[in-house]
């Protein structure tokens, strides 16, 4: 049997090979590029004909037993280490690690005690044009979940 | 002595007996609340004149060894544990736990191999009206510095 | 020879392929939902009787090789962390972390001192309807065992 | 200063040394006995009233900064390590391990994908008479909250 | 405030100075030395009688609050690393590490599918005499608990 | 090549296939049940011979490099993390975890400052049947090491 | 399919078997020794032209897959364990453990408050012929960046 | 008794509140400024001259204790984790992981199989200018130390 | 109540003081420098005459307390992580490391199964002239111990 | 492509069904058995002729892909966990827990400030005949290494 994670490799290499970028899969499913590479590298699950879908943008016939791991709800986590050691994943847990007291003392100033929601949650990554240096952006919205009195 | 921890907790806990917000605070240091908090939750060093106002924004008068502490370049890192226990804090651990992988390939396919950097970095926290439920926004921008051939 | 975890995915394979539910195998099998999924998901052992109904449930004529997988008491454990990374299960990870020694405390109170049993254990999983949204109830009843003075 | 974990063990002494139950203090405060021994244990904040009510029934008057440690939103997490080694709060952990995936499984099969809230979420703690022993019943819902497609 | 740790300390500390033995202060209080021992290393709750009693035997006169700590059910755990480092308790360890599958199998062999207690337990801990070199003898008790079908 | 995991996940196969005990494997051997299921398990080597016989036993005729692989003295440790998931073989870790200090304050009260041997040592599993349900017993003697002074 | 780490063994094998340097590939690829080092090791994309050249010099010619792997940006960490257990890689270690407080003064005090970039980076490995043993010389040079103020 | 930690961040405070360099300080003690910084900062051991002549160049008069714990060989080792969570420290260490095994190819290539030493070990910091932004440029030389058959 | 850790630093730096010699101390202790030095780093308990004997010998007459510390079986393990990070004790890991399957291997050949004890234990620590650079030498003896079978 | 960890298990294997000793191979290979063992461990690299005539001596011929394998500097570690659970490799882990402070001051003291080289090392491992048991005798040199000033 083939495992999630192959399949992913299976797909990231012949996205190369096929020269198709993430955005053209992302059309072919109908959903943006940040929620269809997600799905493609198991993070979330896809319906039969988005998974059917995806498999066309990148050349590929997907078996019945690939077909199954694609609308399986994945066991989320894309990480193989608590702590990430690729530099760009690390740059984000750094964030998290130095800003994590921050950002917690003001969204609870803002909005009381509660969390931002993961779940209920939209990601956009753009690029800024930016004469000093074009500058990613990452904005990241989430619904606001007061903690219920009990 | 004081150790920088426990000059942390002074601040916060003069700052709910004093009923005064992180943005009242950054006023008078004269930066963004995200920049004050975070410097104020010892991530960052802050210049004499602007600790001095900090601590009388606060009704604190520093005593020298506390601006020292303040404006010493600190040992980054605001967290007990690599993985947070704290939910507010860990919402955004899993967002790069689970897509981390995700905004790797999307940053990547955009603008080449290289990172986010996490120094040339600005945040913005903010509400986001929702008739579904108010959503905290969160806007990160950082330049993105391209892996140079050596 | 195959190992448990291949066996663990072939089996969610085909229950995805087939389009079968895990109370419809629970139905063969003779048990709950909650006690034949835990078992297919390698943590209770079933009889060759109980083994040979699910196979059949699912589509699947089980092998000598893998009707002995099922019947062996599994080496039970079913995460691959300590802290788990999908977000579903470190939900239920979070509320014994923030809230464990608050059951201790309450538990004790009533009790004595002693602990509620994870063998001599119940658990139901159901859906409870809210007109501000349906919620997931869990309901766990175990023993409670007292501590013994020796 | 007194730290947040100091206090708490004040507050257990004072309530062994002065035989109230975390109800009464409930009462006094005027909410669950879940909830009230929770934000005593230091996983949630208080109201200013609601510090000095607990504060009373413990006989016990909370200095200022005791006051600001109890009103602040607190870093959540009750555990000394990351798997606990007190053994009734272990056998909570237990049940994740175990039965994580299962409770994983059911849940998505009933509600589709997504989690069950620890947010907005509610928790009881209870006596089942039972004649072969009586039985510790934890009752948690949680608002089930679907992922977002984005 | 005296913390339970540091109350263990006094204890050994008192007990060295007085040249009392465990099973003498086991005497004072009326349970084996197994019991008593573990009472005091801070794993189990005494009474108020008990622990006044432990004391006189120490040549202590317990504070209130230190009643109050030696009456609180422990968070227990006595180790300060998940494997030991200290040699005479490693071995234990050693032997959990090395024979846990052996153990494992044989209660399962002869008892089916559930666990040996921890809680309904007796441990006794005693010197069996032999020629080669004395043995320290180590029997454990525990109920079994078989798991239930549910 | 075949791994001794493998080799030992192939012997539980057919042991359960088989329907033989650990007892009946043992008597081919000819030592304890204790002693003979360890070996088997991959924590004690096998002379040729007792590797045939306990082969015959199961019904397998190891290979050249199976029976290499049961003569190999093994890198011992059996349990997959340094804290156990499986809850038969935690209830023993947790002894350790609780107990363990208690214990060393008693071995060396009893026999002054060593250790007792996890070399030189013996372990003996039985049932105890007691009306308030059976128990398992674990009969555990070392030979107590004194620290040499040099 | 093959993996990225087994086609880095396959690279390195073949560089032994084949007799070359890094050097030697480095000139066929067109970049540093460092560089292209990096890259078949893992740590690096290749264009399709520089893999094609370096497989020329290794005497291998790469199939499509292994190419798409090596045009990939790699989830970059070339060490198994957060802490080397390879005694050459460890002292670079050590150097960070013992000296990293020290650098990270020295560079603040002489350029304020930032980071030396490891993305900007470049790095040279030579020999310094000395009269009491050569010694290996590690020139890095990353560019300054200073944290931005938001 | 003070501890060196403590001892380490009371030289700090010092210094910025006296405003002297760390070269100002290596002059009085007669050592280049790593050498000195590390010293200060608790990894390197000091003579009582070195000792008291940083002091003065502090504008502290070191007691008797405090000199004997700067004339102490530390036990080595300057950052609170193994994975450093300071920015800057950690680019140092994103090094290592990343460039790991590049490092180890290229020094066993040119030197055979041994390590640099990381005792015989010198380190210089400067700057680098630059018109695309100034450099910080780390040289480190390490007498190659060759292993040694046996 | 002073700690143990505690008393070894005040240990330490009265030697420091002092400019005693460990084996000057062991000389009044009336044992090997290497087993007089483990008992005052906390890792070898002391009779009270040879406590008080080493506190002469550093010119320190121990309190009472300080006496029931020296005289207590310690917790034994010296260092604060599992991974030392000082150099000179990281080396000695790095042999158990490298070489510790070869050790096992050699051992094992000329004994059989079994051990070496590192209770029934000596080292001795030395100089060993040589012209190419003096050498440590470290010896160590310990009691060959079979495994029993049982 | 075979690894070098199933190529080690390979050695061993036909080391036992061929029933050869490691200083056999050694006198083959021409090193110390001590020597010869750790390289055909994975832990030394061999020369082409070296690991020919290893194999002669183990009745086996590697291929070029194994000889490959043997001629590549490894990257070291022999173990595979930082805390190793093998009971013979354990006891040398626990006498650099135990004893590592003690080493660490006896070496500075009669060296100065400095480390015992493992890479300039050697290992001698022997039978001490002895009437109270035979002991295991471990003699290691290593050059010792003073820190350079810089």
């Amino acid at each position: 049997m083939i495992t999630r994670a192959e399949l992913t490799e299976k797909i990231v290499a012949h996205k190369i090979m096929r020269g198709v970028k993430w955005s053209d899969i992302a059309a072919a499913v109908g959903h943006s590029k940040e929620w269809t590479t997600a799905a493609l590298m198991g993070q979330i699950s896809l319906t039969r004909d988005q998974a059917v879908a995806a498999g066309h943008a990148l050349g590929l016939n997907f078996s019945e037993e690939e077909l199954a791991l694609l609308m399986t709800v994945p066991y989320r986590g894309s990480l193989p280490t608590a702590v990430p050691t690729d530099p760009l994943i690390y740059r984000l847990y750094e964030v998290v690690s130095v800003y994590g007291t921050t950002m917690k003392a003001l969204i609870e100033e803002e909005f009381g005690d509660g969390i931002m929601s993961a779940i209920d949650f939209t990601m956009d990554i753009s690029r800024e044009a930016n004469p000093a240096g074009d500058r990613v952006k990452i904005e990241m919205t989430g619904k606001f979940l007061p903690y219920k009195t009990f």
